[in-house]
């Protein structure tokens, strides 16, 4: 879809200052040669500890409406993007977020997209801003704690990722701010279905045990016994191609317009050879230099990502955005964004 | 938010075969004199057993699709509302249920709002129908299937409420259907957020035993510690009688235009204290008087009872309905909507 008159306000994000470089994780036992030398450059995690994710999400919104001239009262709609079970099953994850930042009122939705989930609620947030209701702010959080003994942050998602936690807020607006979102298109690939799901049950909780998600064991049973690997990637490529070229043609831009492309943090090779070759872009383009430092956030990379190169002087006006992601199920988004200011807030706080 | 331009093209319903009886679960010693006394009404629950939520909600979805003119190469985007877990963490149900209709390449959105979940799906595919998307045809669908150790249907959710297994689906059209949406508005209420979470903790997975969610036993915390329960019900009411207020404004109608009130299926003295009074409107003006054969199905109550209005020749065109519904966060949602003409489809297919 073509958009006008959405624009991301500020962006707010939340980075634990515990970080653990891949030379202390091969220290600790945690991470091995093997995954050095495949991960291709991937430098660090970053850790939560007992910090909760929504806490995360609650720090970078605050973060968001700190750098904004919007109060929360002017809140009109809220997304927050589940990856993980963010607390106790019953529980809403947003209501959480609105409580602590004082936002009684305010319509919210749990989007549960897992890495794809930032831009899955900017689609949502999209609707909200453009559609019957008529929003003119809105607030997409985000936030990953992968501190779980179900999860093995440094080898469990296979040797591109290493899984940093993190907490991420978009806040949008209907009138005005320093980047606009031009065009935004997502889709499912059915036909992947299974690759997250293996042999298990569909049924509610019947006495199983827990086990963890995306693990390269249950991901290799789907190439195993249902499609290899190799036709999966071909699929992904064709598709995310075809959603990334509508949304340029929607923009009124070519792939050589862009002049970054912001891809998940994972490593340099599977974005050259997914997301930049595919494109004709060299490596150079997209945010690889700079997302190894802070490891695969999930569903924050795309925030953390747009905050970084505003803070590090990395983009100017008139440079047009790719954001590129997706996610189990199978589903992808691709959003092209196009910087008109470099606020203030950007200049002074590049700490974060 | 008023909304033009939005109809309800068909509705989907899965309702599993076996029904077993208030009175066969008192025989059976899963239900006692008390419950039945305080239920007030309620009469039965309808068993899933082991055909998972997702291939009702697959179930509904084909139903709505033979009953419509649509095609499934129609499909522009799916919202499923997920209330408990419908799989393993890190699977996306709407991808099931995309893959089994045969529908790629669709936009598709993963809602999580437990009984609030149907109306949340409709608010989203607003969104997506009124918005910049464009989409013409959009499916919302849910399920529960509630054959779970953690889960006592009959007396896990007080006295209030059955909980019964079934699927649902809205075929929704930007262009024309059998009932249009006049206007919808939700909020949240997080004061009240803590009510379904209790002392539990935020982070991910480190060990701890399964719980069950919405016990009497989780609830009571809240109420014993953070707000008594007469306070809780004093703000929903009037929380929720603001959204019904506005939504029958921006459909210009008053309480009395209403031919029903569509309610989730639970017991008469709640429906009746917390629906039809505050409106000044009847009891059996409700859906109370055939909602309480289906029990309480989560976020298909919404799509059930518009599904047995229109085949039991219950409403004529032109007569007024509100949905409404409420679930933890807090979130609630109104929506008015206007029967348009009796679809021949409602006419002939008087079973479901």
């Amino acid at each position: 879809m073509k958009t006008d008159g959405v624009y991301v306000d500020t962006v707010g994000v939340y980075i634990p200052q515990q970080r653990v470089s891949v030379a202390e994780a091969v220290e600790q036992g945690l991470y091995d040669e093997f995954h050095v030398q495949h991960g291709t450059g991937l430098t660090a995690a970053h850790l939560a500890g007992d910090l909760p994710a929504l806490d995360m999400a609650v720090a970078a919104a605050r973060h968001a409406f700190r750098r904004s001239a919007a109060d929360i009262e002017d809140l009109e709609f809220h997304a927050h993007c589940t990856a993980i079970q963010h607390g106790p099953e019953g529980f809403y994850p947003p209501g959480y977020v609105l409580r602590e930042l004082g936002a009684s009122g305010v319509p919210s939705t749990d989007v549960r997209q897992h890495s794809n989930g930032l831009l899955a609620g900017l689609e949502v947030a999209v609707g909200q801003l453009t559609g019957a209701a008529g929003a003119e702010t809105a607030l997409v959080t985000a936030a990953e704690n992968f501190t779980s003994p179900l999860i093995d942050r440094w080898k469990g998602f296979g040797t591109g990722f290493t899984a940093s936690d993190g907490g991420a807020a978009l806040l949008l607006s209907g009138e005005s701010g320093c980047v606009a979102l031009r065009s935004l298109n997502s889709g499912t690939l059915p036909e992947l279905e299974q690759w997250h799901r293996g042999e298990e049950s569909l049924l509610p909780f019947r006495g199983e045990q827990r086990k963890a998600s995306g693990t390269m064991e249950l991901l290799s049973y789907f190439n195993q016994h249902v499609m290899p690997l190799d036709k999966c990637m071909e699929l992904i490529r064709d598709f995310e191609l075809d959603l990334v070229h509508r949304s340029l043609v929607e923009a009124g831009l070519n792939a050589s317009d862009l002049r970054w492309v912001v891809a998940a943090n994972s490593d340099s090779r599977m974005i050259d050879q997914t997301k930049m070759q595919p494109l004709g872009l060299p490596l150079s383009r997209s945010t690889w230099d700079f997302g190894k430092e802070y490891g695969h956030m999930g569903a924050c990379d795309m925030a953390v990502s747009l905050n970084h190169l505003l803070t590090h002087g990395l983009v100017s006006p008139g440079d047009h955005l790719l954001m590129t992601t997706s996610a189990s199920g199978w589903v992808s988004t691709a959003a092209v964004l196009t910087v008109l200011d470099i606020p203030d807030w950007a200049q002074e706080d590049t700490d974060s």
